[in-house]
C-alpha cells in the first residue's frame, strides 16, 4: 500500500484529493513561485483530521505544508515534491465570540474579513487586515504574522493572539496562551507560533482579542505630491507630530498608473505620489485636516478632506486595488522592507535608484506610517523566475533597507522568497538558535521544510 | 584556585563581590523567599563583563542568577546555594532615544520612571508602568513581561520591546527583532525572551517602542462601593461601555484600611471597595463623566471627577502605595491572577470566601480593566514560609482563576513562587516544550535555573 493510501484509510471519505491538476491548484500561492509534485491534498474538517494528518505524516516521514488561503506573496505555502498539502481552509467556525470578554476563538480557516464583520454587530472589531483580508484567512494570517492596513495604529496580527490551539508534528496537541488579555505562565509560545509559517505546528484553532470600533466613519484625506521624496517627509512629520493615524498609505506614480489603467480615476499628469490617511479618533475631522495642512506644508499640490464616507471607501478601494493592477502588468516580484519611520524617504530613493540602475520596473505602495514598503518589481510573465536584473535590483533594495537599520519583511515573512537574503539580516547565532527551536517541535523537519528560518 | 577566583582575574577590579552579607541582600527580591549561599555577586557595567562571566559560568558549571532592581514578587532573582548572582543595575545608559522613530535603545539598568520621563522631555512615554517603575529596571521588567497601571490602555512589556541584545549561557551574543515598527524575519526571539525570568539569556540592551504621550493630563474619576461585586461589575460595564481607560485599579476595604492606617485619606465606614479610573483621551473630561454615571448605575455611594490634577496625582498615589501599605501588615505572599474581563466580580467573590473558609487575611488590589487582581495574603512575619492555611487559600484562588478561564500570573511572572502550581494551567506537552526550548538555550542548566518553566 502506498503512504497515501493509507492516509486515505485513515481519514474519513473525500479528505484526500490526488487529482494532479487539483493538486497543483493548492500547491501554489500568490507568488510566482513553481511547485513540486506533492503527493495529494487533505481537506482538514476539524481538529482530528489534522492529527491524523500529522501521525501519519510523522510514521511515513511526508514532508507536510499547511495553508490557508493561497495568498501568501513569499512562497510559504508553495509545496515541494512529495509533499502532503493540509488545507485548513475548511474549517471557518467561529466557535465563540465574547463581546464582554472582548475575544472570538476561531479555526484558521476563517476569512479575516468575516471575523472583523461579526464583531462589528457587537461594536468590536478585528484588527488586522492584510489587503488581501476578503480573501486570506486567520490561520495564514498567524503563520505569517501578518499586518495590514490598520495595523499603523492597531499593530500586526501577534498583537491580536492570545493564544493558540496547535497540533504538533507528531500529533500532540499543545494548547498555548489564554483567554485573558494579560499573562505570563511560562515562555510565550503563542508569540513563537504566530509568524513561524507553518514549520513549528498547525493552528487548528486561535482565541484572537477584539477591539472596540471606532464609534463613526474614519476621517479620510488624500494628498498629491510632485515628489515621492515630498511624500515621504510628509509622512514622517505626520506621525511626528502625534497625528497617530489609523491608516496611512503611500502610492507611487507606477502604481497610480497602474491603477488608472485598470479603473480611471483622474490621476494628474504631475502627480508622482498619492498619500492616503485616516483618522478613526473621536476627533478624527480635526487630525485629517491636521494631517491635510502638514501635507500642504510639505510640498503636497493638492490635498482634499474626503466629505463623505463613500468617498473616503473609494480612496481605499484604489489601494486595495493596487496589487491586482500590477498583475495586470506582468510577473511580480514583490517586496516587503520595512525601514524606520524617519529614513522612509531615503528608503523611496533608494529604490527608485536601484530601478534606474538595472532597468527594471518597480512599483511602491507603503503602509507608510510604519515604514513598511512594498516594492513591486514587474518581469515578463513568459519567463519562470524572475530575470538577474530584477533579482540584482531587489538585492540593491535589500542592502539598502539593512544599512538604514530595517528588516527584509515587514509582513509577507520570509517563506521561500526570502530565503537568499536572510543570513545578511539574521547573522549565525540566530539561525542557530531558530534551527534549535525548530527541532525541539520537529525533530523529523517534516514540517514545511525550507521555509521561515 | 577557586573558580570565583577565576572570575576575579578575569573581570575588571571591584566587580565581584564576596561578603556574605553583601551577598545576601543581593541574593532576594520582594517575596519572603529565603535564598541560599550564593558564591558571589558580579556587578556587570558592560555587555563585555557579562559574556565574560557567563563564559566563566559555562566553564565551570556555574548557576547564574541575573538581577535588576530586584523589586520581583515571584522569586525569580532569588538565588540558591553555589550561584553566581549577576547584577546589571549598573548598566544604566541610554545609548538612544529618537523621537522620529519612537524608538529608544537602553541598558537593562535603566529604571523605568526614568525612561519615561526621558521620552517625555520629547512629547513621548515609555508606557509600560509597573507599580514598582521609580526603583524596577527595565531589564527585569523585560525578564519578566511586567505589567503595569497603564497597561489597560498601551500593553505590556512585550508589546512595547522591538528588539534585544542577549548574551547566551555559552558567553555568545544573539540579537534579536529589529528597529523597526514591524518585522517577521525569522522566529519571534524576542517575545520569547521577554518573560522568561533570565533562563534563556542575559539581555544587555533593548529597543523599546516609545508612545506618543497624551497631551494633557488625564481625567480621574474615583468612586466608592459598599459592595466589592458591584464594584467589579461597574468594572465589566465601563469596558464594555468602549470607555477605553487608560487606568482602572480596584481596591478593597481591607487594602483601603492599610493605606489609611500609613497615610489618613478619609476613608469612610461603609466603602468597600474603591475603584479608580482614568481616561488620557482627547475627549477624557466626558469619557471620565461617562465612568463616574456607570459606577452610580452600578451602585456606587460616592463617585467623583478629580478636579484638578494634584487631587488626580494624589488618588493614584494612593494605589501605587498599596503595596508598601500591605507590607506594614506583616509578610506577603502576594498573587497575580488574571480572568477574563467578565467574571471580575465572580473572581472576587472566590476570593473573599477563600479568607474566610481559611481564615486568612486577603488585601486585594486589581488591575481591574484588564482582569488582573493582587490578592495579597498576610501572615505573621515570624515565620519563615506561609502557614497551611495561606498556601490553601491560595489554592482555592488559582483553581478558581483556572476555572473561570484564567491564569495564574497576570504580569509578575513564575519565579519560584509559582511553581508548584504551574501544572495545573500548563499541561504536561507545554512543559514538555518549553523544556526543550531552555536547553536549546542552555545545555548546562546554568541559567537562573529552577525559574520560570
Amino acid at each position: 500500500m502506498r503512504p497515501i493510501d493509507a492516509l486515505m484509510d485513515a481519514l474519513p471519505d473525500g479528505r484526500v484529493l490526488t487529482d494532479p491538476d487539483v493538486i497543483d491548484s493548492y500547491a501554489r500561492d500568490r507568488t510566482f513561485l513553481e511547485p513540486g509534485k506533492p503527493l495529494g491534498v487533505v481537506l482538514a474538517a476539524s481538529r482530528d483530521d489534522v492529527v491524523t494528518t500529522m501521525k501519519w505524516a510523522s510514521e511515513h516521514r511526508v514532508p507536510v505544508v499547511p495553508r490557508g488561503g493561497g495568498t501568501g506573496l513569499a512562497g510559504a505555502s508553495v509545496a515541494g515534491d512529495g509533499a502532503i498539502i493540509l488545507s485548513l481552509a475548511r474549517m471557518t467556525a467561529i466557535r465563540e465570540l465574547s463581546p464582554a470578554d472582548e475575544i472570538a476563538v476561531v479555526e484558521p480557516g476563517v476569512i479575516t474579513a468575516d471575523l472583523d464583520r461579526a464583531a462589528r454587530k457587537h461594536g468590536l472589531m478585528y484588527a488586522p487586515d492584510p489587503s488581501s483580508y476578503e480573501i486570506s484567512t486567520i490561520g495564514g494570517n498567524l503563520a505569517t504574522n501578518a499586518g495590514g492596513l490598520r495595523c499603523v495604529k492597531y499593530g500586526v496580527t501577534r498583537d491580536s493572539a492570545l493564544g493558540l490551539e496547535v497540533v504538533l508534528a507528531d500529533g500532540r496537541i499543545l494548547n498555548t496562551g489564554r483567554r485573558t488579555m494579560k499573562g505570563v505562565t511560562g515562555y510565550d509560545l503563542t508569540g513563537l507560533f504566530v509568524g513561524s509559517e507553518g514549520t513549528l505546528g498547525v493552528i487548528t484553532a486561535a482565541t484572537v482579542r477584539l477591539r472596540r470600533a471606532p464609534s463613526g466613519p474614519p476621517a479620510t484625506f488624500a494628498a498629491e505630491f510632485g515628489s515621492l521624496r515630498d511624500a515621504g517627509a510628509a509622512v514622517s512629520a505626520i506621525m511626528a507630530a502625534g497625528c497617530q493615524p489609523s491608516l496611512m498609505e503611500l502610492l507611487d506614480r507606477a502604481t497610480l498608473e497602474a491603477i488608472d489603467d485598470m479603473r480611471t480615476f483622474g490621476l494628474e499628469a504631475g502627480t508622482t505620489a498619492m498619500l492616503i490617511g485616516q483618522s478613526d479618533a473621536v476627533d478624527g475631522q480635526a487630525v485629517a485636516e491636521r494631517m491635510e495642512r502638514i501635507c500642504m506644508e510639505n510640498g503636497a499640490s493638492f490635498v482634499a478632506v474626503s466629505s463623505s464616507p463613500q468617498e473616503a471607501e473609494e480612496l481605499i478601494g484604489l489601494r486595495r486595488m493596487a496589487y491586482d493592477a500590477k498583475e495586470r502588468l506582468g510577473a511580480c516580484l514583490v517586496e516587503d522592507v520595512c525601514v524606520p519611520r524617519s529614513v522612509l524617504p531615503e528608503m523611496i530613493i533608494a529604490i527608485e535608484a536601484a530601478a534606474v540602475r538595472h532597468g527594471v520596473k518597480i512599483c511602491t505602495v507603503a503602509h507608510a506610517g510604519d515604514g513598511n514598503l512594498h516594492p513591486v518589481f514587474i518581469f515578463d510573465r513568459g519567463t519562470v523566475e524572475p530575470p538577474p536584473e530584477v533579482w540584482a535590483a531587489a538585492d540593491d533594495v535589500f542592502t539598502h533597507a539593512l544599512e538604514l537599520g530595517g528588516t527584509l519583511t515587514g509582513e509577507h515573512g520570509v517563506g521561500l522568497l526570502k530565503q537568499r537574503w536572510l543570513a545578511m539580516e539574521a547573522g549565525p547565532v540566530a539561525a542557530e538558535v531558530q534551527r534549535g527551536i525548530k527541532a525541539v517541535f520537529d525533530p523529523l523537519g517534516i514540517l514545511n521544510p525550507g521555509k521561515a528560518i
